[in-house]
């Protein structure tokens, strides 16, 4: 925004910085609900209006009339690797790099497993995986179970702050997990910065972009990160749960073996040999038949983040989440909110949290007010704020029907405290 | 079919059995290319009517207009649980013993993996996992990726004959990992008998279903089986690379362990805890966010076989596959056709192979007819003989076609021998 807007917000500087905004054209490109301002992308993307055709197509077309003809005609067995080629160039990685399939979680497994299988080789001594007690509660799970099924003495080591990093940095280090953006305070890790220091001490890092993908420009090879996992459904506007992706860094390809090892990962899948080769780049690291609708349907999500200029989206993503931190300062004082979000843009994503003692009640209300954000345990509410679907005025009237929220207490409606299951 | 039409087979009296047909009416609630004999439903099944509808609601309302609301109100957090549900009722197994999630090679490695841990605390000196040479190679490949993960000793043993399993199974057999039908003979396991004796040398048993759910009468629990996996795509209807499933016997269910433990597996998910405590149930088992378009769709084709009578199922894919087999025989004199299925109805699936040295361009010049069959390494044309949307005419047609192409050499001309990337 100008520095007009910035020195007096109101409603008419919004309206004017949505039509200075360069990336503005791209909210028509997207199903958005009538009355609903949705700021929560970073947990499921809106519908792309070319996703409708695209899956009309891929069930009517390509299944019920090209059927089994289309794993040649309609290039299906080749989509993992050619959307991973796809999120390569959008992530700054090159060929053959990439792969789309399965869930994050899977993924996880998957390049964890070969971290650790490449420093036993390298350095046995090397048995400690470092990770954030605050990452996303699944990187931890499947770390600690990848750790008991191997049974070789791993060790998982959690720090409770970014600044314990180094400090957990010792010569015992064979992975270090970070998710780029955290989940809860969408505080960004300085990925290439850090990967140096992990880099320094000789452990290899693994990359979670669930939340900066599609969010945050990311430079996985300038960052010479090693590995990446994320998902799509987010930022990407893949669709719901549709497959996550897997990045392996090219000087690792050749060493680098899943545990999963599967027929649509080997060298010749339709040999139908009952020896494993694997095949060239991250597409050894493919397991069986993918979902197709999901997978095609998400393609289009993929296509349209490449036709955005990635400084411009951040560009604007820091203007959408500064002003949101500053009118909920300025126009909602006297409320018990606190900021988790950092101040600092270098150290934010595209999602901004504010704890709240009745954080889930409070979200509902503004749901049911058409203001849809969500909350995560504890006490948290996040606001993603996504930049091609999103302007500064949909902010203001966010954080006005916040602040009447807040200021008429419309949460304390009992209906507004009764649990759903996911929330 | 009538003991008439078994004396003397015309193209009359196979009109006259699908005219007999109990289960002719389930043909109307798929969609069929025109102009098509489709004899490829164990590979990828054709589409229900209604998945069509099923699509665009999962895609327009649930996710474009209901969006993250969703989880809640459309019950997609559910949706593994109550199509594992419904499978379990398909495949003879009990409340809570199945879920519906990821591909069959990742849900292979987790109950393998589960299985060769019970084993390790019960009998460590049981390291060997029995298989077929022949069995579906991603199943080979996966133990064997396990084995090397696990770094513990196992050993893969593999028999060349169902025949020679007797003999295999030795007091140091951990697990015993065997797929029903046989993806390229068809070939039948009889699944309560192989069981016991597995059992009664202290050993599990994996059961793959991918060639048999939705073809042949399952009863997991009759058969005491300890876990199972198997595809939806085939002859379950749920669309391209719809997700798999796991099942696994309720007296294992608390002891199981997957080795990837994941958030969808949590007992509390979102609590957000970054320790992890696994679900009641085969819901353990569940990673990350499965691809909701693929689970949502698929649920159609569940739905439609749980209407279908089993037993009915069975005798007309035997009476298809029988007939077949005798045309074939009957009718295509002099050609070099070997039967590689059992010509023992007990042991048959719903598919049939043969053997034919130029079996790969026969099946693209029959393909080209629009008899869709498909090709397996070395040699071998499969036929699959779904019963819900095949008739007794159609088998007639396709032998008829089968003939003409054989006869008249039609296989000879250049374009039936080139090759495609999928075969």
């Amino acid at each position: 925004m100008s520095q007009k807007v910035v020195r007096e917000v109101t409603r008419s500087a919004c309206e004017q910085a949505d039509r200075d905004d360069p990336l503005a054209s791209f909210r028509e490109e997207f199903e958005l609900p009538d009355g609903v301002i949705y700021l929560d992308g970073n947990s499921l993307g809106v519908l792309p209006r070319v996703a409708v055709e695209r899956s009309r197509m891929v069930v009517e077309q390509e299944w019920g009339t090209d059927l089994i003809s289309s794993w040649n005609k309609n290039h299906w067995f080749d989509l993992p690797a050619r959307i991973g080629g796809k999120l390569a160039t959008l992530l700054g990685g090159g060929d053959g790099e990439c792969v789309a399939s399965d869930t994050t979680s899977v993924n996880l497994f998957k390049v964890l497993s070969a971290a650790l299988r490449m420093q036993r080789q390298d350095a046995p001594e090397r048995t400690v995986i470092v990770s954030e007690r605050e990452n996303f509660p699944t990187d931890l799970y499947i770390a600690s179970g990848l750790i008991e099924a191997l049974g070789q003495g791993h060790e998982l080591r959690l720090i409770d702050s970014p600044e314990e990093l180094d400090d957990a940095l010792g010569t015992d280090v064979a992975v270090v997990l970070l998710t780029q953006v955290n989940y809860r305070t969408g505080t960004l890790w300085d990925m290439r910065g850090v990967t140096e220091r992990i880099h320094d001490i000789g452990a290899l890092v693994v990359w979670d972009l669930c939340h900066s993908a599609g969010a945050v420009p990311i430079g996985l090879e300038d960052a010479s990160a090693d590995f990446a996992v994320g998902c799509t459904y987010k930022y990407l506007n893949g669709g719901p749960g549709s497959p996550a992706f897997l990045w392996i860094a090219a000087r690792h390809l050749d060493r680098a073996v899943s545990p999963l090892t599967a027929w649509w990962g080997h060298a010749d899948p339709f040999h139908m040999s009952s020896d494993y080769v694997p095949a060239q780049g991250a597409r050894r690291f493919l397991t069986g038949t993918q979902p197709i609708l999901s997978l095609a349907t998400m393609e289009v999500g993929i296509d349209l983040a490449l036709r955005v200029d990635q400084e411009a989206l951040r560009q604007k993503s820091l203007a959408l989440t500064s002003l949101f931190i500053r009118l909920v300062e300025e126009r909602l004082p006297g409320h018990p909110l606190t900021l988790l979000t950092p101040r600092d843009e270098e150290r934010r994503g595209s999602h901004v949290s504010f704890r709240h003692p009745e954080g889930y009640a409070v979200m509902k209300a503004l749901i049911a007010e058409g203001v849809i954000g969500d909350y995560r345990e504890p006490e948290v509410m996040r606001f993603g704020l996504t930049p091609l679907y999103l302007g500064y005025a949909d902010v203001w009237d966010a954080v006005e029907t916040l602040r009447r929220i807040l200021d008429d207490e419309i949460w304390k409606d009992p209906k507004f405290q009764e649990r759903d299951v996911v929330t």
